[in-house]
């Protein structure tokens, strides 16, 4: 028997089934509209599956803490139908299976520490850089989850020396996500940044502002390896810059050879390619469908 | 039987012995001298004792991976004669008893986490602000280590717009210990902390600063309460203008009735108060303790 995967994004819905080994045996996507649209389309689609187990990973912000009344909300997203939304209740109620739920981008930390770029770590942090920025924890072999749960794509930013663009949060104007995200690219050069050339100073200045939140991150948490996903991320030129900055903002403070000597391999795009996600909501169905047969 | 404890900062060493319940039973301080002079003191002290275990929490930075050969270690400091220094290899060969080893400061928020400001909560950072700033994370119930250890006092900063000074910093110049610890304080002010008045502009720029990498640590790892101890901390009137920033930098966007609602509960003085750091070091003690018995 299968498990079943759901990466529920803000732009796209991916639903699949997987195996204990992280296979993705079969999958499909469709766009992110009002759940009464969606949720349908995710229930028709694990109707026959028989799966195990589902694990979810969501757009958020969510509820995450099972002690809570709305564990399984989604919460104060301004998502038109998404406020305040039971979407883990509305999916137990079709499928009587174990479910895991997470954050999408802590459920692709779990997955590249299960399968991918931190594979065997007890620790990593899961960034994703596209329509906007997200960190996803794992730490000492769990994913963080605290109060509400990590939103490290807001961290405040020191400001890049030549940039006098204003940021584009809504909460916060230029934290992370204001200054870094795709909507800042293109609100700072006029064009989307696939158009931009790799060798555009703006990809010097994107690679400060992610740099320094790495360097905060690794200060703070110590992470065993961080993981750059994200459309943004895909510029793989902005790699090799954001290393070197990393380096320079640390200077030699953090004195691991796993940084110093191996920055490549310390700071590096997502083992699972585009299926971090998918693979991580499989590696939060597996862990589900085990918790409850160790609990019986 | 008691348990030992070892608070080893870098101006002075307590020892103390304690019970399961955390009460510190006997204690004893002395400054930090060369290794030679104060471990033999260490030894001294606990020679009559009977300890069942020992918890250290040391002044970094340390090696506290067990996986390493230089497990034990305090490592890269330039304390004279603490560098590389095996200081967990020469108290295990004086007593054979479990020991428990871990950063001062995690070993604080261990122990506000089980008998302190954070009891009964699985995630806490405990933030000491004095010659230094450092930063002990407790997250899902479990201490911090990563690749190396938090070291979130050197998280780099956004000026304030009135401050003019460069920071202290040997290796980051204007990061938070750069800019806040209590030497910056001297420098910046031409005064010592406690020889300014409360209500000196200095302390409006101070918490700014620990503010920022406040409002940054929640956003990254969403922790449950926030813990503010150290010399510079006494300054009692921090403590509101502390909370007003980080509301202020969060905006509202971590939407948690604890910080919106209760932050004179969220970030608050230990409650262990001064005694944090060796009753830490007393649950680290108590834990070595614990494995080695269910490990039996």
């Amino acid at each position: 028997m299968s498990i079943g995967a759901i990466e529920a994004g803000g732009t796209k819905f991916i639903c699949g089934i997987g195996n204990d080994n992280g296979e993705i045996e079969d999958q499909i996507s469709f766009p992110t509209e009002h759940p009464e649209q969606t949720l349908p389309k995710v229930i028709q689609y694990f109707q026959d599956k028989q799966v195990e187990a589902i694990g979810i990973g969501s757009f958020g912000p969510i509820d995450i803490r099972p002690d809570r009344k709305t564990y399984g909300y989604v919460t104060t997203t301004p998502k038109p139908g998404w406020g305040n939304y039971d979407m883990l209740g509305i999916l137990k109620r079709e499928f009587s299976v174990p479910f895991g739920w997470d954050t999408d981008v802590n459920a692709a930390a779990f997955g590249e520490a299960k399968w991918g770029a931190a594979q065997g770590l007890s620790s990593c942090l899961y960034y994703t850089v596209g329509t906007g920025v997200g960190v996803g924890v794992y730490s000492e072999g769990k994913l963080v989850h605290g109060l509400v749960h990590p939103e490290g794509g807001h961290v405040l930013t020191r400001r890049h020396p030549d940039d006098v663009f204003s940021g584009v949060c809504p909460y916060h104007g230029d934290c992370l996500e204001g200054m870094a995200a795709g909507p800042a690219i293109e609100a700072r050069w006029g064009k989307k940044g696939h158009e931009l050339p790799r060798d555009h100073s703006a990809w010097e200045m994107e690679a400060f502002y992610i740099a320094q939140s790495i360097t905060g991150a690794i200060l703070l948490n110590s992470p065993e390896k961080i993981i750059l996903g994200g459309g943004v991320m895909q510029q793989s030129q902005l790699f090799p810059l954001i290393r070197k900055a990393v380096l320079e903002n640390l200077n030699g403070y953090v004195s691991s050879s796993v940084i110093l000597d191996h920055i490549d391999d310390y700071i590096v795009p997502p083992g699972l390619g585009q299926q971090a996600g998918l693979c991580g909501a499989l590696a939060l169905g597996l862990t589900a469908r085990d918790h409850q047969i160790s609990a019986l």
